[in-house]
């Protein structure tokens, strides 16, 4: 439709970078997986670009798809990053559970102790995927919220 | 090693048939799967036979194998006869999830609002079974109990 300069260049995809805590312990999550060191010199926001799932590249994805494994992965290490902000904000270590079918609807929880501190019903989980860091990072914060206050509701349950 | 007219009778597997709360409600779920009625002709034992697993089939297991899934699938009905033991008695509606690696490790929990109910690591999943009905009717029943122990410990959690 436009003529290919007109194209965002690819520095901007996701757009700026906030200060973000969440963003920084995806990040680190991610890292801790680089056993050889490849991605040393890569960036914070170079790593998480795939997180980044922009309207346009949404629209152009096929409605039926089986879930890309890829895509179950950066699902497993977003909530594995919001385990490790709730460990660090109330020394609950949570674990995750997920259970999706083929047509990529399911639910994952994190569980602490006896406790389900997050519960998330998704659907369309192929299309995982966050417009902007900021987005990626207030999603990410906001559950990691949302869980310290399950545990404050439910310490006992928490701790059994 | 004996001759085989020694062989214990088919019909004595898994030993005598209990009145079992547990037992019935087992049949039940897996009758509830019977779309097209052809089982309708089977006792409660018949349609049970396949949870039983005789050390000497135990033995006979290779160690390195891929969990079924047909055992997969009796793990799951035998998860579900315990919700809905459960629910019998406390009114909570659990809900399942599990989680397991190849070599058939893993995890498995029942979940009532906020609460986990049950949690049960297991391993060795591709041998899932029991020796008999009477020692299947008791692994039931007592998860059931401390299931529902759990509800009456943390009754605001399991209904959030």
């Amino acid at each position: 439709m436009t003529a290919p300069e007109a194209e965002a260049p690819p520095a901007t995809r996701g757009g700026d970078w906030p200060d973000s805590a969440f963003l920084r312990q995806l990040a680190a999550v991610i890292r801790a997986e680089d056993s050889y060191g490849s991605w040393e010199g890569k960036s914070d926001a170079e790593l998480l670009a795939d997180f980044i799932l922009t309207a346009e590249e949404r629209r152009a994805m096929p409605i039926i798809s089986d879930p890309d494994p890829d895509v179950m992965w950066r699902l497993e290490k977003f909530y594995d990053a919001i385990g490790l902000m709730l460990e660090r904000e109330t020394g609950c270590m949570a674990g995750q559970m997920s259970k999706f079918n083929h047509e990529g609807w399911g639910r994952v929880v994190l569980i602490a102790g006896r406790l389900v501190v997050l519960s998330k019903h998704l659907r369309d989980v192929h299309r995982f995927g966050f417009e902007t860091f900021q987005k990626l990072a207030e999603a990410g914060e906001t559950l990691a919220a949302d869980a310290a206050a399950t545990v404050a509701r439910f310490p006992e349950a928490a701790q059994a």
